[in-house]
């Protein structure tokens, strides 16, 4: 009789649990529950009120997150035949910063009848990017007040996190602020609906929400400055004491109990993130190896000993990742995403003839047409600005660029060349990480991309000159919850007791290595030269072409509707 | 009874044969003959010899020309059930530099048995362009010998023209050097056929042929610098004697009046080239303005009174267009081809189904959807050097740029912004045209493009701030050819004297015209501005990522025999 652990991964659609065996992380069963509501960016989901959302919203609701514990995790229970005493542990992730206003007693607003038809009760998604004027105050009220924190978020906040989204509700609805006892992530909120206690994770706090172990939150003179109703935020509805990664968030509730068909008591894990998740979970534990999780976009995390200043990453946070050391984020915001636009938007109807016509999958297609080129051989450049830069220029006012197109450019030629451009973004930023004292000697991958894309995995060795292995598990988010949730239940229970341990015995790594092949690095050595000058020359403000074309296309726009009525 | 001249306007493809009335131009008949070898790129149409092309070549067969002239010629007289004997003239144009080798006697070498399987004895076509080595050759010794000619063509003679050429025979093939007792335009070629007898025209001489009518060709000297065997040629192989545009190379010979069906001794004009022609028919015989022959390329062709130094344009010659005026030329090598290219390498699937659903063009559907937007709206800047640049850079190695994408960016706002690109690349020549003396005021549109897209002739006029004016015919050049066909037979035979007589009786324009709308132009000036900078950058050796990228290219592409063997 093995003992096992529960993971459940609260993805942007749907939500997946896992259950694993503690000794070897072997996957005994996975199931899959979609959002009912999924990504809310239209209107609110009772079509008799019939509320509309302005432009890039994106909502969720907290129903469908308690639907995951009522659904796949009893259905991961009955596919593997295990009973739920053998059950230690459970661990969860959701993307991040995904928050919400609640009650003092765990209820969402929105699940309130007062306040369901106010888009602000709703859980704000990380994609929500409707807080971006929230954002600006953030920064430049920082900027005014020289805020020391800055520099460990890469010197800009986001509109995604936090206290942009914070203060946006206080903005536009200040009676759901007021009614808001708790603001809170939304993987917070799932544990405390899983234990009845309310905890928080150092992880999120740290890298969404401004903390650190050594400096706190912002004082309340910066809060005030941003608008005198936020100075009290932290203390009236949010908890100063943070409980790092791996702790246990107490037992599962009775309640819990029944939605889960678990015993009650049993272990819950403190709250984490996706990516931060996976980071043992591709056996990371220690310092000079990366992870990158790719997908739409890509999150690069390392481990280090000491609290280094890199510029342009999402942040570092000490215990972030995993206890005792620094955990460094950094990101691409346009991988999967990329690829995805051009195939949509760029990709001719033969190729789609072909595709269907060999049964293949059109991504695939493109990938075999382009492993035939060689380096170099197409003669194009790209840079990977599509959807901004998120590391390590930290400007989402920045687009992307196609250079070198003949007569003869193939799309499988334009297609490889956003691949590699995606992998020059990496080599910045891998490079920015060393030349600042992270070491970063491999790289593993995982995340849809790295399963699926050999050709990739490849390109982005020669391009790093960094050897890429990619993580065992092909639910690599679950896996690692599952591991936490094994160390929250403890060796004595049979888990583990430390990450480190949980990654020895249940983190792996796929066979196959993708070395860098000398004589392609050494072309793109020169690609990524030419490559590395155009970054600075459009991105770090020697040609503002960027900036020009974004102002007039925002003009034209906005003139738009005055046209129409005219 | 009416007074009629005929025009055959011999295209890449196929020739054109068209019936006007030279009291008014109005057009009778028309009739196009599609060449049966069309270009010979891969192989010579003799499949017992089986003798295949090396890569950059493109041969015709000048049987082909013949047959136009026995069918297309007779095809417009029957179906205009006009006489032979009120046919008072006949004029042609062909593309240029298009040449071949021939005997004394007017014989294609192509025409000899003994020759039929030498690539070397077939009419070399304008777009041949194997002949890179020897302009290089042709280039890097005049710049040793420091040439007074170069600057009139833009400081650079092409791969496309006479003498490069004529060198490649001379190095490649000595044997049809030797045998070819004329090298010769095709264009003067088929008048030789049409008349039996040899006369050379000014206007190819100047554009392709390093002649001017002050200095005539290069000296002996130079030739023999190139290679002694070429010291010879202008005297061995061609003729000093050249004829303006508008004369009268001789009356139909028996034999070409049997091809035909006109009359013996019918007025045949001198040879004449298809853009240049285009310009009288144009309505053009003055400066000021600028006629614009709008395909897969476009020429730009504008009068000067005086001889003026203007860089990057393709040549200036005394009495090349309109004889008593300087004409000059400038070239845009991608414009056409550049909308042809997206549509086959980048239109989605999605565009194809709505085009047949409809019953559209795809170009009519992506300019309807283009047309929506506001100037500025898709944050794109291109530049238009797919195919390099020819006026006003002259560099065949710079390639295409797409600047500003997005994850939101369309197919349409793409190709709105290639349009928008080859507008910029008028703008160039037009500003350089003026900042060197030769003004040009208003701007005549003629060929495919322009008869079939306000959209696109729209967007010139906002880019460059002038009118477009759009040709009366939609076969301008071959109405050209006919107006100098009536000007050979003169007043007296019932033609008419000059070629502004010509023009002012025989062309016209479109009602249409095509204004600068100020609110566009003032986006546009901004978008312009962005375009010049990225265009001298990149252009004229600020960043030489092209050349980089090029040269990668170039390696890869030479590497490839060699990994496949290995």
């Amino acid at each position: 009789m093995g003992s096992y652990a529960l993971g459940v991964d609260f993805g942007t659609g749907s939500g997946r649990a896992v259950l694993v065996d503690v000794a070897d992380g072997a996957q005994l069963a996975t199931a899959v529950e979609p959002y009912r509501n999924g990504v809310i960016d239209e209107r609110l989901p009772y079509p008799d009120q019939n509320v509309t959302l302005p432009p890039d919203w994106a909502l969720q609701d907290p129903e469908d997150y308690l639907r995951v514990l009522q659904t796949a995790v009893p259905e991961v229970l009955r596919l593997a035949g295990v009973r739920a005493a053998d059950v230690i542990g459970i661990g969860i992730d959701v993307t991040s910063c995904t928050m919400l206003p609640a009650t003092a007693d765990g209820t969402a607003l929105s699940q309130l009848p007062a306040f369901r038809s106010n888009p602000h009760a709703w859980v704000k998604l990380w994609k929500h990017h409707a807080a971006q004027p929230d954002a600006d105050r953030i920064n430049q009220v920082a900027a005014e007040t020289g805020e020391p924190w800055l520099d460990r978020y890469g010197g800009k906040i986001s509109s995604e996190w936090f206290f942009s989204k914070a203060l946006q509700i206080l903005d536009e609805a200040p009676e759901v602020y007021a009614a808001a006892d708790r603001l809170i992530e939304a993987t917070d909120w799932i544990v405390w609906r899983l234990t009845g206690v309310e905890t928080r994770n150092a992880c999120t706090a740290g890298y969404k929400a401004i903390w650190s172990k050594r400096d706190g939150f912002p004082d309340a003179a910066y809060f005030a400055a941003l608008d005198p109703r936020l100075a009290d935020v932290v203390d009236t509805r949010m908890r100063r004491d943070l409980l790092p990664a791996g702790a246990r968030a107490g037992g599962l509730s009775p309640e819990a109990a029944l939605w889960t068909g678990l015993l009650p008591g049993t272990a819950v894990a403190v709250a984490n993130v996706d990516a931060h998740v996976a980071v043992p979970a591709a056996t990371v534990t220690e310092p000079g190896r990366m992870v990158m999780i790719m997908g739409t976009s890509t999150c690069h995390m390392v481990l280090g000993k000491d609290e280094r200043t890199v510029p342009g990453m999402c942040g570092v946070v000490e215990d972030g990742i995993i206890p005792g050391y620094f955990g460094y984020e950094a990101g691409q915001s346009c991988v999967g995403d990329h690829f995805e636009w051009f195939v949509d938007q760029g990709l001719p109807e033969p190729y789609h003839d072909e595709a269907r016509s060999r049964g293949m999958d059109l991504h695939a297609l493109l990938q075999e047409k382009a492993a035939r080129q060689r380096v170099g051989e197409s003669g194009l450049l790209a840079l990977d600005w599509w959807n901004g830069n998120r590391s390590v220029l930290v400007d989402a006012g920045l687009s992307g660029v196609l250079i070198g197109a003949t007569l003869a450019t193939t799309p499988e030629e334009i297609y490889r060349a956003l691949i590699e451009a995606t992998a020059y973004g990496t080599r910045v930023i891998v490079d920015t990480f060393e030349a600042n004292g992270v070491p970063i000697n491999e790289i593993v991958a995982c995340g849809g991309l790295a399963e699926k894309s050999p050709l990739i995995l490849q390109i982005y060795a020669d391009v790093t000159g960094r050897t890429f292995r990619v993580s065992g598990s092909d639910q690599t988010p679950a896996l690692g919850s599952a591991m936490f949730g094994a160390v929250a239940a403890g060796a004595e229970a049979g888990g583990h007791d430390t990450i480190e341990d949980a990654a020895r015995a249940m983190a792996s790594l796929k066979d196959e290595a993708y070395r860098p092949n000398p004589s392609n690095q050494e072309t793109y050595d020169v690609l990524y030269g030419e490559y590395l000058r155009l970054h600075d020359l459009f991105g770090r403000g020697g040609d503002d072409v960027m900036k020009v074309l974004r102002r007039l296309r925002d003009e034209a726009k906005s003139a738009r509707p005055i046209a129409v009525e005219a």
